[in-house]
């Protein structure tokens, strides 16, 4: 039996952040249905942040309930602070995933508080699903942005990140997200702080969240898939860019991820087939952005052999 | 001191191979010239091909005699076959390299011959080499194409990329070139096979060279690292195609690639701002041309420190 490792859809969200324009509902519920059966098991399918900070996400509410609907889903939704853990608590969200970055700078530029800060509002979001008794109903998730390096403040203190890693797992968080949030890692960094990151929270499962800005999206999912990582944020058709980086890319593209996986052996679960098919329709749905895509241009491998298949 | 690790530059020969337009001649070698003075040590700066097969290198001969008087830098050259190495023998070129396939249906495509008669002919390449006195003065290689797979035969037997290996290094080839030609290589398969490539012909030096027709290009770079391997074939700006991949990608990117090296920490000799300032000249070059560059677009990170310059 080949060893699993997974993808998380986080296209509807981070890909969706910087869109030129608003994608419909029902477009949005219909990419989630699609690539649910394909086999994605998890999609981040929204933020709950203020519209008025992202219209994009004007429509969480909607979006995010009725993915819970979605057979074999899990639909997560992104959280900036207590507030959106209390939209995802009264509408029943399985899964939010909180997000702090470990660049003081990032944090007040993104959310306007200092990293201490965030981390108090964590601790008060772990005693509301306490007090609202959906410990083990509700999942929680500590991301950690800026893990490698930040456009504002530069160079980020790798004690911080672990730091970070270990205040989530003590306040009881159900995974650990690391991210490469500007394209600023490179794969012997990724093996360093992913590997300490592992070994801190162990036996938590740890994510990674890589953007290709600087075209090493790929190279880093191999360097964390050394350090023990098997679950990957990726974006369908690489949709997204970098608001730091005017014209580069942004998530690691969801397919090409499916592809390195499979093809180093990892059974991702999913029918890459499928998952083609329905990046196909996203230069319809959003055609103003650009999109990315190494597979969707040179076709699979005579040689390629599903992992999950075989 | 960083650990040194180099690109040898291919655009002039795979890159151009496929270009629609003949680049002058004086373009070539002033492209040559400036990327050995940004510090790239190798430049395969043609092929010696008749025109009628290649007519991007019916300048084969003023290209490789005008580079071989470039101050610091080892200008090869392609050879397919005997006829190639007179060529070259003839005009005093410093280094040769000879390619084979490991894909039998893939060689007689390329070549019009067994693997076996094309290693015949290396033997005849090494002997001529000794009559004329030549050995310790023309470096030979010998390349193994198609070593991960072939878009006509499909699998490639690891013995048989093994077995030419072997083969090269018993008729004196003074390295090896073991080469993804058209994009089928994943992480894993590069550790393994290259992995016992340089086990099989130590203390030579193994070199890689990657295709990023499917995006994983520089995954292959960390993997083939990991093997072990210090010198990576790559072409300026990703100039070059894929014949059997409409609109994919060729070699993996020069910049992108020292990019990613000296992000790792590995010396690769190579002043990145001047390869740069290279690259910004080859669209206009080569207007024709699809050109790649991460870098190019998103510039380099806050964080980044040249190994080389530390």
């Amino acid at each position: 039996m080949a060893e699993k490792a997974s993808v998380r859809e986080v296209g509807l969200r981070d890909g969706l952040q910087l869109a030129k324009d608003f994608l419909d509902t029902q477009i949005k519920l219909e990419w989630a249905r699609a690539e649910a059966a394909a086999g994605v098991r998890e999609i981040e399918v929204t933020s709950f942040v203020p519209p008025h900070v992202i219209a994009q996400f004007s429509d969480a509410g909607t979006v995010a309930s009725t993915a819970l609907t979605i057979p074999g889903l899990l639909a997560s939704a992104l959280i900036p602070n207590l507030r959106g853990a209390q939209t995802g608590f009264d509408l029943g969200v399985a899964k939010l995933n909180f997000v702090c970055s470990a660049s003081e700078a990032h944090n007040q530029a993104n959310v306007r508080r200092s990293t201490d800060e965030s981390l108090a509002d964590f601790d008060r979001i772990m005693d509301e699903r306490k007090a609202r008794g959906l410990d083990g109903k509700t999942a929680i998730a500590g991301g950690i942005a800026t893990s490698f390096g930040c456009t504002i403040q530069g160079a980020v203190p790798e004690e911080r990140v672990l730091a970070i890693a270990s205040a989530y797992a003590e306040a009881g968080a159900d995974e650990i997200m690391v991210a490469d949030t500007v394209g600023y890692a490179n794969p012997n960094q990724v093996r360093r702080i992913l590997a300490a990151v592992v070994r801190e929270v162990a036996p938590l499962p740890v994510a990674a969240h890589f953007h290709d800005t600087r075209g090493l999206g790929l190279a880093n999912v191999v360097a964390a898939l050394d350090a023990g990582v098997r679950l990957f944020d990726s974006s369908l058709a690489g949709l997204g860019g970098c608001p730091f980086a005017p014209g580069a890319s942004g998530n690691i593209n969801t397919e090409d991820c499916v592809y390195l996986l499979e093809s180093m052996g990892f059974d991702t679960g999913v029918d890459l087939d499928a998952l083609l098919r329905l990046r196909e329709r996203l230069p319809q749905w959003l055609p103003q952005e650009k999109l990315t895509g190494a597979i969707e241009r040179a076709g699979l491998p005579k040689t390629f052999v599903c992992a999950h298949a075989a």
